[in-house]
């Protein structure tokens, strides 16, 4: 009777399928076999970030459009919170960082890229609402200005770790303090301009069980993610993979991949808002919020991480904002906008892959 | 008799109070109290720079639009031409570059952020002409091109003095040359674009009235320079500051209080086109004109200063050139907007401060 | 009678008395002169390339739009890629990446800004369509964007020469195929919207002509860029020119005279919508067609080129890119804007010239 419920209220996706990974990842623990936990726990997170999406997509329609907001705004990247978490407390910081960047340019690029490309094979023009396009790309440009400063002033010079913690509590603060801000904006000052884009959806889910999915989900990633970090560097030098690769790219890919499934669906219907709304707002949010908790949480469990990026990191941050930010001015777009977004991902990625090997 | 007459002229503003630190400096001067000249100088400098600026304005207007606007294109960044003079015969050519580099950036993040907040929060939507702002903002972006092109060459390898010199004085004569171009196109070929935004101001002052204000502030901000710049190194060592800190926020700062009430001025009164164009305008001119005269005057009473800059100061240009480039673009502002720009503002301060100590 | 056919079909213009110095260079080449080979090679591919160009746009006349667009997307460039040619099979790498930077830079800087401000000093007010600018000017920043971002990847650590060539046949391939992808889209899925503005030119070759034309001038290209390559390295030493100023500036001014000549003409004539086409499509083409076939060239003959730009190559071609981005946006432009594009143009070549000797 609970299973029937479960199936009739989850829609079988066929992503969800990969939920079969959890067992199998617990039972590629239990034998110690590192480079398949590694691989299984990757697939693992796949199905259980999606849910997570789900579960806090139908808590914010139940609670309705402000604490609705609110919600999605706290807990829109929760997977990359949990992940970054483990990352922190594996020491993983240089990862971490990686994944942050490689989060906020996979949203832009990739994201955008393939929704663009899917789309405009489908539709011969699609617009979306240039306005709301550009106050997400002025944000955007901003959050990652606040992200890319700490680190310029340190090229050519040794700094000390003292003065790259205290900078980085600072920009946490500041860029923390920011969104909060944003939401203050979008929410109660200027709430009249933002009457969300309506996604067409209500609530097929109760709330005690959106909550309970959501606390399920959370607890299997937070399990998930700590296999994935726990057998990092073995697979890493099992299966040759540069670790630049493994931060930039691959976790970004499998945390965001319920974020890119319904980017492109909404491209497919050609309701671009809600596509670009999805990619530039989750990457602001990962600049703006996720980073800087994840600096607060750092605090608390180990030495706070800084936000000193690597010259390649801001230099790819810096061309993929610039790039949106130009594409999205004119409030149109096409496959050729989205196939050149999805190029300009494929060679940052085939790069990171082969030089930093 | 004279003196009823200057307390009619000169609206006492609580700005002209810090005119007491004029005489205060000069006795800490005289007892060799380092610390104390540099803080009190740097006072002083306030309000003479807030006269400088109020004397340039009311002859302006008794000048009319052409000759003042000539004048205002001269005279409008008198004090860091000043303070610059004076850097250069200390032969602090480092910080000399750091107070233009945070003079540009200041104009454009702090005093836009200032304005666009305190103005954002008394009206819930400002707009100015898009127009104007493209055309500051374009030169401003090939100004900034101009100044940075040099730098760039040198990153990663060692450069002769000699060729540097060059360099500079090359540049200093292509980035003034296309300042007296744009006074050319704005007040001679293309003159009817630009009615200039009445300030609503008549002349208060008489013109000889204007012109002694001028003579005596200049020469009092002079005096106060060379305290400052005598100073610094002993207050610097003294209060733990660090240099780059001292040049790129501090002396800016100081130095365009008066620009930053005006400003803010305008944005409370939502004439935010006066407020652009004194920000981005200001900007420019440090750029195209401030700039290149101080390598001349180098030339005459020193080495030549060169214009290469430090990837950080260089970074943090191109970021403000960009941010309100992108922001100025849709002709519309806010106090969140207001805010993301302060933001900027204090990552960078307090990155200068901290990194760089 | 072959000859009178000649002059009637070919109108001599004075680029053409320049043919003068193709025996003359080879005269140079006879009598060992390395320095006068240099200088008259140089000055012998001016009108060359030119007749390439109204051979091509002959042909392509002949051939109607689809297949005429064609033939342009592909000889467009046909100089640079025979001069890449010979750079190549010199092993001259650093200076064929230096020429293909200067190809981009100077279509973006140095054609527009002539072209602007010679159009603008006959034309009060020039505009064109933003629409179509916007479009070139967003290619070419994503063609811009793959360039340099292999270079990033490099800067502060070493990297082994497999990887750098792997890594440029990857982004080798994918430029290519978004090239091949914008034809696509200009030509087949979208080709309502580029009904190619009109250059009011009707076939006066005959197809005959016209290929025999273009084969014997690539033929004489080909012979002289073989003298100008061999000739190179003693000429540089002999006249105290800096590599990176022959590479950057001196090669791609020699390459593309005729086409500056071009968008001037076209804008004086106030069709500023062609010029905008030669100058950005050109350089699009340069970094999407013929750097990714340089690379393919360079498999066959020699080792493959690498894509890794040095600092100042990608700082420059970002700034081009960024200040054609901004200034193209309105469709407006005045002298002023030209001579601003020229000023950051000579500030580049005259940085180029002195600090890297």
């Amino acid at each position: 009777m609970q299973l029937r419920n479960l199936t009739r209220r989850l829609p079988v996706r066929p992503m969800h399928l990969l939920l079969v990974f959890v067992p199998i990842s617990l039972v590629a623990q239990a034998v110690h076999q590192e480079t398949a936990v590694f691989v299984t726990s990757a697939l693992a997170i796949v199905p259980l970030a999606a849910l997570l999406g789900e579960a806090t997509e139908q808590l914010a329609i139940r609670l309705g459009p402000q604490r609705g907001g609110l919600l999605n705004a706290t807990l829109g990247n929760l997977t990359e919170l949990i992940v970054g978490f483990f990352l922190i407390a594996a020491g993983d910081v240089a990862i971490l960082k990686a994944t942050l960047i490689g989060s906020i340019v996979g949203n832009l690029l990739l994201v955008l890229g393939l929704s663009f490309a899917a789309g405009g094979l489908r539709h011969k023009s699609m617009t979306f609402n240039p306005r709301t396009a550009s106050i997400h790309a002025s944000s955007l440009l901003l959050a990652v200005a606040g992200l890319v400063v700490p680190a310029m002033l340190v090229f050519g010079q040794t700094v000390g770790s003292d003065a790259r913690e205290a900078v980085s509590i600072f920009v946490a603060i500041v860029l923390m303090s920011l969104y909060l801000a944003a939401l203050a904006y979008t929410n109660i000052t200027h709430a009249h301009l933002f009457h969300a884009p309506s996604r067409g959806e209500t609530a097929a889910w109760s709330s005690r069980f959106a909550v309970g999915v959501l606390a399920a989900a959370a607890l299997l990633v937070g399990l998930e993610a700590e296999l994935l970090v726990d057998s990092l560097h073995a697979a890493i030098s099992a299966l040759h993979i540069p670790t630049v690769f493994v931060g930039l790219i691959l976790i970004p890919v499998i945390g965001n991949a319920a974020e890119h499934a319904s980017a492109i669906f909404f491209a497919l219907k050609n309701k671009l808002d809600i596509t670009v709304e999805i990619a530039i707002g989750s990457s602001t949010q990962v600049a703006m919020f996720v980073a800087p908790l994840l600096v607060f949480v750092s605090l608390v469990i180990a030495h706070p991480i800084d936000f000193v990026f690597t010259g390649f990191e801001i230099g790819i941050v810096a061309l993929a904002t610039l790039i949106v930010t130009v594409t999205s001015q004119d409030g149109e777009t096409n496959w050729l906008e989205g196939a050149q977004l999805l190029g300009a991902y494929i060679i940052i990625a085939v790069t990171a892959f082969f030089i930093a090997a």
